[in-house]
């Protein structure tokens, strides 16, 4: 079975996982079939780790990480490979792969555009 | 004349800019009429100030502060007000409003989502 985690930062403050939370109501509501968790890097529950492991006692076998960043700075090019590769070994029994950050997705910034362009 | 802001978090890794650059190129392809800079809360240059005066010098009146952050957190609730003030007392011609955070706007988070759909 697929399943894909929602990936971000987070933060200290606890409102700031609302978007994340609202990404993972609107997947489920349109990809009923494929399970979602979302999971933070640091300051916010559950880490990826976590995410993984209850995906895995879901029944799934194919995860998709979908990096919920931006920019690829040091978090995606260092720390995340790192994460990814821990949870590879302790989850040999799950296909993990991730995409590149949503920020480096055309749609996504034409979104951005067209929000910014109403503000005005 | 109006112009616009693109303001994001800013990281160490220069290479964390490039959506921001790559926003600021679309949006000068698409609304030609209307300047724009990007400007950073921290790590990366221009300041939010920094850009307030270069869009200042190049005759802006009005000034639209979009936000590029998934969450509303301390940064935005906390330091992103005090900046905007500081820059409404420094810029007294220039009237400066400010957006809600991109992931507020569900058209974004949807872009993330079929941007999701399609790496599965």
């Amino acid at each position: 079975m697929k399943a894909i985690i929602l990936f971000g930062h987070g933060a200290r403050d606890p409102r700031w996982r609302e978007p994340f939370d609202r990404l993972a109501t609107l997947w489920r509501a349109q990809h009923l079939g494929t399970p979602v968790e979302v999971a933070f890097l640091e300051m916010m529950q559950p880490s990826l780790e976590e995410a993984v492991a209850s995906l895995a006692g879901s029944g799934a076998t194919q995860v998709t990480v979908v990096p919920v960043f931006f920019g690829q700075g040091g978090h995606l090019r260092n720390d995340f490979p790192v994460l990814l590769d821990d949870c590879r070994e302790k989850f040999p029994q799950i296909a993990l792969s991730a995409t590149p950050a949503v920020g480096e997705d055309l749609a996504v910034l034409q979104a951005i555009i067209d929000f910014s362009a109403k503000a005005l």
